[in-house]
């Protein structure tokens, strides 16, 4: 099968011709692709930032972000079944280590990670496991999902784990309206009450946030009319700061714009927190890392999705074209999430 | 009546005569000082740390740990009477802001914190209302639990916010066994099931820590050994890290010694929180504030206090040999918490 | 002034002309009446329903549903002030006991009711204090929210309890259409984001639920069909039954509507739980109790209306032609909630 | 292999030889029996009172609290291995259902209940699934934990799904101090700061619930002197009521019993709730059920176990005398607990 596979760090994939993964063990799952999002994070995989970390073996196959239709199971797979469309949780876990017992399989101590440090789905075929399939209605297009698998969960995750305390008339500021911001947006407006102000650079990223749902925007022209704004707005601060930025100043002003008792929910990351102790217990403020997401919220991610309330704009690309969507993603030209489908 | 009070910054106080409180609204309460704690808090006061964030008027009355009985009480109030033995709880609150109305009263809107910047417990008498007084069982001393309306509700409040998730098998790291730290192990070792670690630079520190409910210490040598020995109990690191010290290294070093999903929680300050945003996300950990505690949270620690789960230490001296008292506490002299008494 | 007084049992009540309300307390606060609610409590009332439990003086002045103008205001009073339009929560309380401590001033243990076992608001002036008075919006008007005070504080209060459990994919049913089921939809489609099913025995009160949020309706024609109904669009059961009627057999068919782990809101009342403990236990279900609501739920549900997300029907009446308003509610001919207004 | 098998309801169960299982599964687990709880379920199993619920295939082998060592596992497990001392959760459970992804898998809609409808452990060995099987100290003994397994797992999970409401000055009521409730009282003691009270009829059970933590205790001599008791001790009645009856009038005092928004946590059971809806509310209290526990509180329960805090009174049977350990039992005459061992 066709399989886009990195040989070397800082060097183009390749296009190869691979054997077709089998099915060995019993709770093997084989899902034909219908559709692999292309990610920025695979850029930095090519320019081997993440060597160190996740240290794969060369060459493997991209694509961390997958949906499809079930090709195989294996011997103890009864909750799918060949033919059904299914989105993958971006994790193959393990279900008998302490976080999967309690529901938090995305802290799995056992798991693999496809497309990061295991051949993901930027192929015809990919392999996965019983644990890491969930089923979709079968109207829904891969095409309009894939993205949802990696980048949309990450999103969903800070937002459900903030929404208990998200309730009428409290204030959550978003920074960064880009690929996950956008997706925070919605499901803020989805599932919480709280009256959302959006904080970007862009103010093309603030159109499409008030299309998505936020009540306010503030254009982040400097440090402190993002904080005028933001007092304006909450009268007193925000209840919680969602920080899909996480470097270029969003770390360092996300906690100025709390209230008492409030909490940065950090997503993205690149920077530093930098914070006097005696700033974070005067407001008895919290600092909170967030960090991919559960299977179960992948589940309510796609009940969102089939309901219409969670979007993605998508540019497809075929398979065969996938060194062309990393090249238009590497210069800024792809509009939405590039998709690779067969 | 007699009142220690400061009248510039950097420079002794002095024990004054000065007219009695009167009770002039419907829900003040004047109690006759039975033990008043002395606090590094007074020392900082006195050397002007404090002067531009509370903006106190000068002269006024230090003290901000007080227990006594009730003189005497405004027309609206009926949860005491005089005579009774109460604590107070340090903030004077309003019972109307949002932040009273959902018991989160440490952080009424309209508190004043007598001793800090208004007239406080070094005196004979003081003002507070009837929202902050505790009513304590008539034997008990107000000595023995002074100091725990502050120091101590402070050392207890983070433990109550953090013990839901201290199950057995769990495991709590505590920075710290002097003032704050010694009532945060006789809290974790009261209200929750946690294995409980102390790590400090003192050997007698940590030897009074295994008597009081630790089950085991580190000598903070350096920080590796810190990291090796708390690697070592915790087999993956600590679920919730308390840090009583939020300086001199502790701050830094406390994200380090969590496992995924653990929590630091800041308490004591001075230091800077130093932290990639990279290591919050992948480990998807939290740095949580805390600040004094509710007036529910006093309720609880006395209901310890009663039984006798938390003891305190104390050396007192009397109201007149206050200036003593700060005097041994500033050149480390005070073996537990100095406290006045009449 | 006016006042419609209950002077016996069973007897109308008389619109007398009786002395201003004055304040006497520090925290006491006299709202000039824009608009009171006659509630199907009031009728019990008059039966003499509640003549043992509340043990009211009579006469008195009915109405437990109300809005308007401050007046006057204590010495203490600093939230309102003269002239500020309030909606008043239903309970006077006190903010010292244990309840009122931790934001559970419902279950205030020295609270006053006024239209219940005070005097209430079908007059010109009612007499309430500080810490019930809820500002508003200038701009909403008495009329269109003083039914929200009780009915849809009680209805609102029960949607919040359970909502933290209300996540994308689970299955909230709804009892009783009428006066609190349809706010208590409109409250379940704002802040949670179950798929939610009514079941009511009138077409027309699900026809209005359909327009207030309801994704599915079942009409209550045989307790079979109630059962089938739930089954197929819950596939396996209610995460949440919200039994807004608590007689008349919903009170014994909500529970076998569950899922395991589910929970039955009792809301409405007048019947009697009857439940095997072997049921209980196989199913892990809850049966849970819910009353009036708490301020905090009146400031969130007042957040909601001032957005439009939460309204109600309402026919106004003269505070004049009270005693045509209760004869009309008596007799089933008021369309939405009858109000009275001055 | 020798096993104790049921062949037909109502007559003793006999001691066949049999096959030994076999490991045919990726995941299968077989472990030789070290100790077998004799409970009393096994007694209601044999009368046929399961027959109709459970419908297991006659003749199986009963036995449903297991401990032993690991002899052979599937191919896919990796987390025990031969030799290892393991207790066996009752529920053999699959990993993959909705309850079993967020740490509910005591409602696993895939388990098999070993014992109940599948080969028990009343043989030399036993067939379970990696699932299942927490590894333990190899210094415990089997004998002194299997019948932690079920009944043991049941009494904590109800104190553990109560505890982060059970604060210091809290009161918690136990009902009934026999083989589930003495392990409550532990448990409550262990990971709460309650203040305990146990009622029951039998003077010598308060005597042992004394000595394992219980701080008051009444004797159940009448409905009133039970009412009177609790109200005394608990100034305002309880915040949880833990019912580990269900039955013989437990069932209906419980409720009576609490204070507002108090829990009555339902665990024995055999009779039935009846409770007014106007009490349900008026109270605002509520009836919760509880379903033997998830296997990570079998896992909380054996630290306990381990660090001495819970503790069960035992008596040993070899396995050929299993049908002496069954007669002793139905008629009274075991002490502690009847455990069949090798």
């Amino acid at each position: 099968m066709k399989a886009l596979r990195l040989h070397r760090y800082q060097q183009a994939p390749s296009m190869d011709e691979i054997d077709e993964p089998k099915v060995s063990g019993p709770w093997d799952v084989i899902v034909e692709i219908g559709a692999a999002g292309v990610c920025r994070t695979d850029l930095h995989i090519i320019e081997g930032q993440w060597a160190e970390i996740q240290k794969p073996d060369l060459p493997y196959t991209l694509g961390h972000e997958n949906a499809g239709w079930v090709r195989e199971v294996g011997s103890a797979v009864d909750n799918v079944k060949p033919g059904d469309l299914v989105i993958l949780h971006p994790l193959v876990t393990c279900g008998l280590c302490g976080p999967c017992r309690i529901g938090q399989d995305s802290h799995c101590e056992r798991a693999s990670f496809p497309g990061i440090n295991a051949d993901g789905g930027m192929a015809e075929l990919i392999l996965t496991n019983a644990r890491a399939v969930v089923k979709l209605d079968p109207s829904l297009a891969p095409s309009k999902v894939a993205a949802l698998a990696d980048a949309g969960l990450t999103a969903y995750h800070a937002v459900r784990k903030a929404a208990s305390g998200l309730f009428p008339g409290s204030h959550a500021v978003v920074f960064g309206a880009g690929g996950l911001g956008h997706i925070g947006v919605q499901a803020l407006a989805a599932i919480t009450s709280a009256e959302i102000t959006v904080v970007d650079r862009s103010e093309s990223a603030l159109e499409l946030a008030r299309t998505l749902g936020a009540h306010h925007t503030i254009l982040a022209t400097t440090d402190d009319a993002v904080r005028k704004g933001v007092r304006d707005i909450t009268e007193g601060g925000a209840h919680v700061v969602f920080d899909y930025v996480g470097e270029l100043g969003a770390e360092k002003i996300s906690p100025q714009l709390l209230r008492n008792r409030g909490s940065h929910y950090v997503i993205g990351y690149g920077g530093a927190i930098e914070l006097p102790t005696i700033e974070v217990i005067s407001k008895e403020i919290s600092v909170v890392g967030n960090l991919v997401g559960t299977y179960t919220d992948l589940v309510e991610l796609m009940t969102l999705t089939a309901k219409g309330q969670v979007t993605l704009h998508t540019s497809e690309y075929p398979l065969d074209a996938a060194l062309d969507a990393l090249d238009d993603l590497h210069r800024g030209r792809v509009v939405g999430r590039a998709i690779l489908v067969p």
